[in-house]
């Protein structure tokens, strides 16, 4: 995929009422018209951004019909050669992450899931267990993102407390997820344990960086929430690596609600995305 | 329900390999074989338990099959006259939220739905603003249980964290809980913001009563996982109030793989989890 010229991830966060009208309008369900307009938004991606996330909670909406749509989008955008992360933000005990282990990389299909800390270090292992047993069975790679430091404005209230040590909540959490990830590190000097480190908080930007050199950041609140490409500079290593830079809304919706050739409209702001990117990044080259 | 004699929850975590002989073998699927298995819960919970709670990591690894399953089920829960608690654990920023609420209170017809606070405060508010609404239109009371004090043995990793003012983060998670359901405080002067706050940590029992003093506290940890009823006294109010227990294993596996009357066994566990947590607690009034 010669034409892939930086590590940006198109978010897939589809809501009824933003929807192209002809998608909107001829669709049999609000599940089937997320469900099309995903499988649009795949097309799009395809040969310009290598990687896609889905938002759980936009299918979840719709039970499981919903859920679903979505398993069926994933797996298409798979075969469609771009990797798959489920942003489902899951976080349990042990057991009941064994649970959404399957869930996400068996049931739904996905190269990567987002989980939540708050519970501890340990209930993230199961997902690695599974993504093992995967990697003997089919050869392909799976793995995680932890949530460390989060894009809304409101994350300040739990993630920046200052412990006794001086460390804050997030920074704990970070050396948690580094630990969790220290001995499973690859080729290109990265763990399969990462972490979602947001654009929208440029400030904690080189701490996150030097707390987890070894975790690829994949980094949400780029466009409508209003990080930059100066505010995710800091994110990547020295080397311009190790960070995906992923925008929704700034990307999935850019298309008048009446335009035919939505697709194309998609395809050219992630094109543009992409080239935002690759002027603060190496050039991506897979895994 | 005059015979209902203690605030429990039947936990339903199924999984396939501990399913009845009957149940597992005359099953289409391994999601239909859950489906089944939860409709007997149902049944035995009837009667003896108030509450029944559904663990969805165990639904959803079966994809939207599993899903629908688990939406089928909880319907048919209310239907029967319990209360339904979907423990999903949801976390995620406000939009996102937004759609987790449709998901837990309109999709899958919840009454009160487990959510993750790591996020913040304000993350967990779409939920609430949902339930107001939907109590405008069909008069019944909805709510959350931010998890703030978890069962695993991992969760000190994060949650017992010493911050600088002397609190710990679970400490001061109990206080964005405590303030987000300050202005929500019911009849029985209990908020609809509970907490999950478990009965394994009985070390931590009376700091977060008295942290939260208007949260209904969700209790798991009781039978199979260590927690006894002298551990979750603390945690109950001085008049016996404001706590839910749920068991889960100890009570939906409560019978032999070939036992015929499986749903008669379930009720029996069931009514002796009743029956010990009434001895700590008040009389269940409901609500």
């Amino acid at each position: 995929m010669a034409s892939l010229s930086a590590p940006v991830c198109v978010g897939l966060d589809p809501v009824l009422s933003r929807l192209p009208d002809g998608v909107r309008l001829g669709a049999s369900s609000e599940a089937h018209a997320i469900e099309t307009f995903s499988m649009g938004v795949i097309e799009a991606a395809q040969g310009v951004a290598p990687i896609v996330k889905f938002q759980s909670a936009c299918f979840e909406r719709y039970g499981g019909a919903g859920v679903s749509a979505m398993q069926r989008a994933m797996h298409a955008a798979r075969e469609a050669g771009l990797l798959v992360i489920l942003d489902a933000k899951r976080g349990d005990i042990g057991v009941s992450a064994e649970h959404y282990a399957v869930f996400a990389f068996e049931a739904m299909g996905a190269d990567a899931l987002t989980v939540s800390p708050y519970l501890g270090p340990e209930t993230m292992r199961p997902y690695l267990t599974l993504a093992d047993a995967l990697l003997d069975r089919d050869g392909r790679g799976r793995g995680i993102f932890a949530l460390v430091r989060t894009s809304n404005p409101d994350s300040d209230a739990i993630q920046s407390q200052q412990l006794k040590d001086g460390r804050t909540v997030s920074g704990i959490v970070a050396s948690h997820v580094r630990a969790l990830g220290a001995d499973r590190i690859g080729a290109h000097a990265y763990s399969d344990v990462g972490a979602v480190v947001a654009a929208t908080k440029p400030e904690d930007a080189g701490a996150m960086r030097s707390a987890m050199p070894e975790q690829v950041f994949l980094v949400p609140g780029y466009g409508a929430q209003g990080g930059d490409a100066a505010s995710v500079r800091a994110l990547f290593d020295s080397a311009g690596r190790g960070a995906i830079v992923t925008a929704s809304r700034s990307v999935i919706y850019a298309f008048d609600a009446g335009e035919a050739d939505w697709i194309g409209a998609i395809r050219t702001a992630a094109a543009a995305l992409a080239g935002e990117v690759a002027g603060v990044a190496g050039a991506w080259t897979g895994g």
